[in-house]
């Protein structure tokens, strides 16, 4: 009785061919997260449910992976990184601040599965906590731009909005009380996928607006995005709003700091971007690949000066970025900007015989300790089959000691490419492949 | 009413100043692994429960994470990477064979915490799947002796013994059945922690066994661990069993090819390693850091010929080692091996006030596109505060750029070990730091 190997629903596996890419990918985000300045975090896979429930919207609630552990507590498994980050900036009294740090790692949510939607995702996050100055918005966005960049992909733009603006927005097109405000954005946000006319029906069916609010929501928020000059057409229409207006401040000193950074081209605003989760306060983050915005954001995030005051007497002011590097990783496949591959190594020795097998050892070392990345082939087969293997690993060479060479000090290498093939000095091979 | 803000019991946080030099190691495995021609692979969290219930004993059982997930299917959390690993083998007929993957990732098991015992650990792990030649369980070791080498550790040994040799010597004393001789392994295996007497004890107590197979089993198995000359002394006792010698000739062969590879006096044979999981079947790997040996073993694995053929017809066999990167990691640390920072960056670049955050974040900008790690405090705080923060933090110098140097292009360095300070043209800043 064999039990039938399958990956759970819903989840993934990644093989080798797109796991080497997308581990170099990882690397890359966090070479250019440290170059930054931000030093990495790690958090448990489970918390306390208490942790975690509540901080997401009722939606979020839904899609926890909540159980009891053996001990009988409620536990869940992380819904994002922010949450256990405010959990840490309030539990360790002794943190820097300002407290600047990354944190790559795997978020579980219990979403519908779907083409490229999986229950289990990578995400890599970069936040400051411990203050409300622009500067770390600014300075979240140029670390959040810049891992985009290093890994390849110039073509793209982060939109960025403001719930204050939002909330200002709001009140003046007449819509009162926190949760119809809530009900509201989240509707907007809906905006880029759903399109205007179905934004207009579900915000007078499911949320109750009449037509006067509706056209003001329109009026104010769905704006396609643009420049500085979104914000001199809004600012008048807040007058009286002093919330409102100070997110019109903020979001100008934001595209200052980011225009001096040298972001200035790849930033626009978008009134109409609003998250879905309810922990946001200030700044709101989103990204899109140009050509692909259909695909969704691909790096997200914002401010969120309220969440470390749950866990805490004193809130604690914080923004952060998260980059979704599985959605990142599987458009730029798509749009072949990322190579994939079956082996690491440049070389492979094979093995000539059983007799000869100690020496390949002894070869495969030599090479590895001068730097070249080197597979020992390991077993005696047939060669055909191991410079099959070679062939379909894509090594660069074959290398290969019979009994001649091995008492001659000699090895043979072929090259896979040209086929061509040399007898060199034992102690010249590493040279070979430059090293 | 704020939620109190802790950590799971039994799970940790590992905070930047341990998790920065966590984080280099973790990127110092992968290299050396992918220097091996093993190729990443990431798998779930989360299997069907059925995948991993029954694989490591009853004891392990007891410790694995179970649930059922909103859709009613059973699941548990990862228990090792092993498993997955057959799991993978078994369910893609395309993988290339044999086939060799490294793993990097969180386990998690139910144990009772204790000190340095957590619920959640990192494994990192280095297979090959599809040959029974012993050349593999040497391209194993060389891999694990290389990653623990490129760690800073070269005083540790790995020992090595075979569960054919093991189950020879088990009916050899007269030991006859599976369940007895598991038992009985189990007990020898805690010898290095408990001690001759009270593994005499158990043996006799829990196991049943009478004084002439106890002391067969010490004569056979419960030696000091040494070289090839523990072979040859047991050989003889195993004369008619067939499985025992095989695994003889298989431990002869492992230490000719190790040695080929220069690891030979590293290398020890200890036929009281058992390891406590059941579907090991041939070479046995343990590895203690010299004078650390207490510690228990860093780095352990084995051969599993029958495992994959759980999750197929056909069996598949294999070999590999898991290296416990937080137990490393920990004893490292208390041996002062590890050295703890608060910051990846070289530079803090402070801001003046509200209008020199603009020339800051430029700055800022300036020194990371040269390469330079740097962080731009990300307020316009006091200039006391930046600096105590730059302090605390560890960073070589501060940069500073208040409005005469703006108007003139250049800015102040001071370097925080010697208190100098300089101002140089903004333009020559990177080459200050080497970029």
């Amino acid at each position: 009785m064999t039990t039938t190997p399958r990956t759970l629903r819903g989840f993934r596996d990644y093989l080798p061919e797109t796991m080497i890419a997308k581990a170099a990918m990882l690397r890359s985000v966090a070479t250019t997260f440290e170059r930054f300045g931000f030093a990495p975090l790690q958090t448990p896979a489970l918390e306390y449910a208490e942790i975690l429930v509540g901080k997401y919207g009722d939606e979020g609630d839904k899609l926890l992976y909540r159980f009891e552990d053996l001990g009988g507590r409620a536990v869940a498994l992380r819904y994002d990184l922010t949450v256990p980050l405010a959990r840490v900036v309030a539990q360790y009294a002794d943190l820097e601040q300002p407290f600047r740090r990354y944190q790559i790692g795997p978020v579980w949510r219990a979403e519908k599965p779907g083409p490229g939607r999986y229950r289990e995702f990578m995400q890599c996050d970069v936040d400051i906590c411990g203050t409300n100055d622009i500067v770390a918005d600014a300075e979240i966005l140029g670390a959040g731009a810049a891992v985009v960049l290093a890994l390849g992909v110039d073509d793209f733009v982060i939109r960025v909005n403001n719930r204050k603006l939002l909330n200002g927005a709001l009140a003046t097109a007449g819509i009162d009380g926190d949760d119809v405000a809530k009900d509201v954005l989240r509707v907007v946000d809906k905006l880029p996928k759903i399109g205007e006319a179905k934004v207009r029906a579900e915000l007078a069916d499911k949320v109750g607006l009449d037509g006067d609010a509706i056209d003001a929501v329109f009026t104010l928020l769905a704006r396609p995005p643009g420049g500085a000059e979104i914000l001199d057409d809004v600012e008048p229409l807040l007058a009286d709003h002093e919330e409102g207006r100070a997110g019109v401040t903020e979001l100008r000193r934001l595209l200052e700091l980011v225009t001096a950074m040298g972001h200035g081209d790849r930033v626009e605003i978008d009134l109409s971007i609003a998250r879905g989760l309810d922990y946001y306060t200030g700044t709101i983050y989103e990204t899109f690949l140009r050509g692909r915005e259909s695909s969704g954001s691909v790096m997200s995030g914002g401010r969120y000066d309220g969440l470390i005051g749950i866990f805490r007497k004193q809130p604690i002011p914080a923004v952060g970025i998260s980059l979704g590097i599985d959605r990142l990783f599987n458009t730029l496949l798509e749009l072949g900007l990322v190579q994939v591959g079956r082996s690491t190594a440049r070389a492979l020795v094979a093995v000539f015989d059983d007799d000869g097998a100690p020496a390949a050892a002894a070869i495969a070392a030599e090479l590895r300790a001068a730097g070249i990345a080197t597979e020992l082939y390991p077993a005696a087969d047939r060669l055909k089959k191991q410079f099959k293997y070679a062939d379909r690993k894509g090594v660069e060479a074959v290398v290969l000691a019979g009994p001649d060479e091995i008492r001659d000090g000699r090895v043979k290498v072929k090259w896979l490419a040209t086929g061509e093939e040399s007898v060199v000095d034992r102690a010249a091979l590493p040279a070979v492949f430059g090293g």
